[in-house]
């Protein structure tokens, strides 16, 4: 029961990896938006498997069909419905998973929790779950890009332990689609995709951190005590699969910092209240103060390998699980347009917490 | 809009830090439970200010009261109430703050959401606001430690650049509460200790990380895709004052590793699936696997200091702002009980949510 | 967990009959309001026991006390708490109920699903119960009226056959409090005054039908296909004590008409669309239409009767159970504030879906 | 933003009447339910049009299809999504409708309210909206069934002024659906029939009441104060289109009564605490007691009609408008399905509010 997510955006995800279809309704999207199955099939795009040489090859077309809530080329204020086909031919390859927990997956707890599980491919807790969310992410980016010119690009700050400069005020989409790695910096790039593809033959994987500003949003967002801009993108970001960490501003290397040095000193300019630092990271009491929301997410390695691992079955046997065909060693590249997704929902959701869904467009 | 938590074991906080009262109303405790307010004074008494030499020194007697909900020493399974009054005497250290943002607090977002704001001492942004918090969670603590033997631990990993070793299997609230920085080790403590007096003499703070570990949770909790159980924890320790970011398990490191060396491998102990390693933190898909809940908090040196700085006022000057009297210059140890609360408000919800209400004691 | 009301003015209420206190907090209340005691006080006045010789003799004074979310005479934008004492010396009368089952009152159902209940005068199952409601509600009658000029007018249509002519357009709550019945015909008014006496003279009891009629709420308000302001108010006011059934326009009546009759025909009214006749009762696909909305409550005759009565007690016995002490004849005229309550709360809930908390004043 | 119902057995609906589809997502079913197409669509069938000369007879198939949430034959503990193509050429008969407002549906309303509409057959307020509700209430029952052996069965009880005797303890869905009127009374039956084909072709349509007996729910069920059984149960029936009244037990009758007449009197049957009447319907305080719960609802006559009707379009101008084509005398016999669907979907989230998810089955 925890497949809803949003306050007054709100989103219905459903759909295994294996089954018929995945995809979501999307509750409280104001009624006027111009919208078509063309401004969510780029971002369906960038999310699915096999763009490159260094994501996983399974082939899947991901098509974004709108079945509700559209009239005439505008939303009509209804539910909408986007539904993604799997028309892979699927389930070949997953008996030797039928009774095997693979480590670090969610077999084991899913089958604890539920007693059944679809064992082929990862049915709900496989990534191809996030289809319906960067689905319903493309309309929320939409409608703050219509409403307040809002950008929200993320890229790949990091695979392993190297690491990206970026200019947070200036990096573009371009910039960050301009290479398969994701990577804002072509040369930096160049040695990621390397070492992912060293991976790849190894038949091992790689995490990293994906940052993620966010500019041009109002201030005045966010909902304390317990529903602050931050603490929502955390939960959003931190629901994506394999995601084990988040930090907003400073985040953790803020805690080596002391108050004098840390607290971002406000100034005047041009009639407008700024900031000179932004250790805040665009929030102050989990509300948006106006300048860039700049956060960070942590992806641990892949769970998914192609060595032999230790496991157990389901009949309590230590067994060995070796994975075949193809995998993805770094689902980095990809994860941008979830995170980005996640975000474009946690702040439409506030924004309509605002200015109503009525008064939106 | 946003002072409500939970999903069926659910609280609704409220109370400004120079108000009348504050507290919260928790709707959703199972009926049975014997509890009085000697369940709650104890946390209370943890989070409250003025403890010891290197807390802020303000006298709060923080006493709960509980108006309903328990009768007969038991709860019935109805709201439960309960207030702290505001004793001290308050306002008079403010008059600087009425019309000035105090930089990196929350008084310039509040003013530009909400257009009024209670200027004395934070409001409803006051680390005060955390009182109901606490006492709700001492509730959940103690379902949880009825029903399935839970232990909850936080403690001080952190404090600027000076770590703590900790044995996880092992650390007791006792240990924690040996000395009064709340750091496990008691020769580090000592070090801490000396900074924060440092600091606190430089009219300065610092930040640090806290560590929580959860030991005793059955596995099979916790409700994918959005309502992860490490998702739901982020969220609720996100949303404290001064929390600027969360990992769990491997975290930001773990980024740094490969899938062959960061995976769990599964085993059987006496008939029991373990894993070798925790890098998940115990949890796999967003549900716990049975071992140990490992989680790492952020917080960010606390924005109140001593010194001059430079700020504006809500008429739009530059101006100098310098604050009075004592100052907590380290939350870190008043912080423990904080995140114990959200992590225990998470767990019982997600566990109510598994074994109802009705069937729950 | 069912003492939550609202989607974005959201009110959570708390208290027994014979605890230390009743209240509710209100979470979502706009900020700039100006709101103190005074704005609550008349209403918790109006639903109080012993106003009049037909109601319950008790005397309670219920003072309401706000204890958060106000300052400086206005309200913040942060939850409101709202608490009332009970004063009154309590749990005399009550013994006789410790283990028997009234009948027609909640004493067996809660038993059945807590396993424990407070058989001090009802418990959570008190009309009592309701202050709360009423607090809140009188927040949310405020709100409309400084927005929009709503009234809210609820009256006593009927007590058993005896039923009052009302003019809809007109009707005032200051007629409606001319006389202790709360009848708007003061002749109509005084048969039925004589007929609660003679009733309460039998220690007998009597229902009736409580008519609402709220004017001047904006077009548009209602959110389909669940959450349509019908269903709304119905769920609000079958929620109260005693209440068994709701009927909205024509109701129960209208399924004697003809679609060529019932339908509300549209003319033009200086440039507004308006309908020659109300058979929609103000609400049309859920959503208002700009007309009158008419709503009419069935209320059963109070259970607590001074008669000997069968029943059983928590040990399966088949005993007599023969109330004492003075009894409510007729909770209708009480009711009215209840009725207009709920139905503010639901109205101020839609208005605040439609235009957000910080753009509502 | 209204098209979510339910606390933890949760369903969105999508759809508009002219779209490409209809449908509903249903979040927190159980898992381990054996459940396919089969268990859905003959309660589509039964609330589809067409199905007899009485109704309307526009030719739809409704087929459903489960696309998520199942496998192997039984439901994952994961969304499932089912959807029903609208297969029927649309549109034609629509024209006429685009810029007018039919008197007493929802085309004014929704156009003030979004700004826009589906003009092509009432869009998301048509009934053909209900198809979600009614297959998702299939499941509802079906778990039901499986857990306690509860049986729903509603009812046509009066159109216009003829009504039909029902022996509440036993009547069953073979008797129901024995006539195309589904009133139980095959005598009346035939005059009611004969009614509406009356109606049919004057152009007419007629209003009734649905009664509905819900026997075999266990004791304990609901969520005072505000999530009561009953209250609930009104929400959920009063959002059916055409839906215009309540009632529960003795209802709007049982205001006549007096206390000592309507209390139900508590007694032992075989070691259980039974009542002698049920004016309470099967819900005391909103719990139920394990008696039968007793519902009716009033639906007003069908708004479309195809006689002359005064109304006004979109720009102001007072027009007459006629139907075209075929059209719906009743919806009563239709009705009926959603009114089972709806205390399905109600009784079922209850029943999991008190036996969480996973361990219901």
């Amino acid at each position: 029961m925890g497949s809803m997510f949003g306050s007054v955006f709100r989103i219905s995800t459903w759909g295994e990896s294996h089954g018929d279809a995945v995809g979501v309704v999307v509750d409280g999207c104001p009624a006027g938006l111009v919208l078509s199955e063309k401004d969510i099939q780029p971002e369906l795009d960038r999310r699915r498997p096999g763009q490159s040489s260094i994501t996983t090859q399974r082939q899947e077309s991901d098509r974004a069909e709108i079945l509700s809530g559209v009239f005439d080329g505008k939303t009509l204020g209804t539910p909408i419905l986007i539904s993604v086909g799997n028309s892979d031919a699927r389930g070949r390859d997953y008996e030797h998973m039928r009774d095997v927990y693979r480590p670090s997956h969610a077999d084991y707890t899913y089958q604890a929790k539920y007693g059944i599980r679809n064992w082929k491919g990862g049915g709900r807790a496989s990534a191809r779950e996030t289809i319906g969310r960067v689905a319903a992410g493309a309309i929320g980016r939409k409608l703050l890009s219509v409403k307040y010119g809002t950008e929200i690009v993320a890229y790949v700050k990091s695979v392993s332990n190297i690491e990206s400069p970026v200019d947070l005020n200036n990096v573009s989409r371009d910039q960050v689609d301009a290479n398969i790695a994701r990577v804002p910096d072509s040369d930096v790039a160049k040695t990621i995709i390397r070492r992912i593809d060293e991976a790849r033959k190894d038949g091992d994987s790689l995490g990293g951190i994906i940052e993620l500003v966010i500019r041009n949003m109002p201030e005045g967002l966010g909902e304390p005590v317990f529903d602050k801009i931050d603490a929502d993108l955390g939960k959003a970001i931190l629901s994506l699969p394999a995601c084990k960490g988040f930090e907003i501003g400073s985040g953790f290397e803020g805690t080596m910092s002391t108050g004098s040095a840390h607290n971002d000193a406000f100034y005047m300019d041009e009639g407008k209240v700024r900031t000179r630092t932004n250790n805040s990271g665009g929030i102050q009491g989990g509300i948006t103060n106006g300048e860039n929301i700049v956060v960070r997410a942590a992806f641990k390695p892949t769970a998914t390998i192609l060595r032999a691992q230790d496991t157990v079955d389901d009949r309590g046997n230590e067994v060995q699980l070796k994975g075949r065909g193809r995998h993805d060693p770094c689902v980095l590249p990809r994860a941008v347009s979830m995170v980005e997704a996640m975000a474009a929902l946690v702040l439409v959701d506030h924004a309509l917490r605002q200015t109503a869904q009525s008064e939106f467009l």
